[in-house]
């Protein structure tokens, strides 16, 4: 094969790595358990380990090789990456480490964050692939998000864009985020947020009574889908995208919170944005691995 | 000359015209009274006949000729002006009806939304000049904003990007806006916001009160720079823009809204965006007139 590239997701549990053709599409898919041990230091390793031996079978040399790769933190306009917690990393520069461990030159590799590349992978290739511009959230533990404009990812100049869990929404909560602020969307609406409102062990449990008609639970879910509809109601007064697409374990909880969403999300926004589309996310735990990939083309063209 | 290129900036009241020499130096500045009659309809009469005396005087022809507008009221994708209330236009297509009163390429016409001409004025050639993103509020009569980024002003796809005025920011209040939700930015913190939270006769008393010590003025001044700066908060979190730019007549209230706007702000940002400053605009009305100009070479680039 003349040309490989990889889209490479790194997770805190597991790397989830797609292998591509030269027409970037999807010839082979692996999982690699994420080895946290001494704050993270194997993990490039085990993932430049990888590429040799997948570029191998391709009969690929370093010069064919191109690879995009997801991290769970914030990456710096350089490249550089500054923190993953949940991987121990602490400033890494990914693309030069690779670089040395496999003989490729650094140019050949494109870093993003794992929220914004899961958003380009859902624009590229999932469910936002007709939009000009999509603005993505993903509700899982947290709430993270990704800004797409012009095919492009907006990272912002901290690289904090699109860090939708961290608007302060509420004036009311007592609730401590993580980030030390109070009135986080992301306390309010987030798996862990969902089960404290409804004090219960885990969202799933709050969606499947609500599903069953337990009063109690559907008033919480009617809250949670308010803060969120409020959310992206002034995510269109910042950015007006074309559409929303809502990913994370949670938007699995299918129609009975999306549907109370877009209910509050027309109650709030602006009239000019009454129409945009608001969609669940198609691509799962692929999106990641889909967005790297892309990511290695729009780094090529800067 | 060999070039000539014009900067004009449409307003209810008045139509401000830079004139830019081929080096985009402004050279000229002039005023028209804005005549509202029969909808608006010799607005762009008036501005042709204005082009053309003034290209005459410097020896330049039709292909000499550049323009941009600035309009109070969006813009849609395809340059077509959609509803100016202040001017009683409706759909509008500014480039075609001037092509056709001059006899010019509709290309040399390039048309933004005004707010979006003031943040591109300033991020050219006015306080923002050093920074490669701006997000820029302006605070009068209502709330609007333009956000600039790498250079291009994001307008949105319904043209509403940056409404800062219609983020939907308060719970608890009650003031319908004119865009007919409650909660509205712009009913609380707008000139006219001000005036009537603190029961005075307009924003300017609010501030001259506060400033001879007033605690009754000096809360309302510290309420409306909560919302405010809480405001900026969200958008940090949104797009994360290199520096924040507060303009309007609002802002000419000075460092004790503007401190207040900052201490608000940094209690509320997502951290990585605690450091991005937050400037007074510098141009003042001559920021749309700038902008306008400078979104001929932009709109050049697609």
């Amino acid at each position: 094969m003349s040309k490989i590239l990889f889209g490479i997701d790194i997770g805190g549990t597991t790397i989830k790595c797609g292998v591509f053709d030269e027409h970037v599409s999807l010839i082979q898919k692996d999982e690699l358990v994420t080895d946290k041990n001494d704050n993270g230091k194997n993990i490039l390793r085990d993932i430049a380990a990888y590429i040799t031996k997948t570029a191998k079978v391709y009969n690929c040399g370093a010069g064919d090789i191109y690879a995009g790769l997801a991290v769970p933190g914030s990456v710096m306009p350089d490249g550089v990456v500054n923190k993953c917690v949940n991987l121990g990393w602490g400033l890494v520069d990914v693309a030069k480490e690779l670089s040395e461990l496999l003989g490729i030159d650094s140019s050949q590799f494109a870093v993003i964050n794992d929220a914004n590349a899961a958003a380009l992978g859902e624009y590229w290739n999932g469910c936002g692939a007709k939009y000009e511009s999509i603005l993505m959230i993903t509700i899982g533990t947290g709430i993270g998000g990704g800004l797409i404009i012009d095919g492009k990812p907006v990272t912002g100049y901290n690289g904090a864009a699109a860090e939708i869990g961290h608007m302060p929404i509420a004036d009311c909560i007592d609730y401590k985020c993580t980030c030390g602020k109070t009135g986080c969307l992301e306390q309010l609406a987030s798996a862990t947020g969902i089960a404290r409102l409804a004090g219960k062990k885990d969202a799933k449990t709050v969606f499947d009574e609500a599903k069953t008609g337990d009063k109690a639970m559907l008033e919480i879910v009617d809250k949670v889908a308010m803060y969120l509809g409020k959310a992206l109601a002034i995510c269109s007064a910042v950015v007006d995208p074309q559409c929303f697409v809502i990913g994370g374990g949670v938007s699995a909880a299918g129609d009975i919170l999306t549907d109370r969403i877009k209910y509050y999300y027309r109650l709030n926004v602006f009239h000019p944005g009454k129409d945009t589309p608001v969609i669940r996310a198609v691509l799962g735990n692929d999106a990641g691995m889909y967005g790297a990939v892309r990511n290695v083309f729009i780094s090529e063209k800067e």
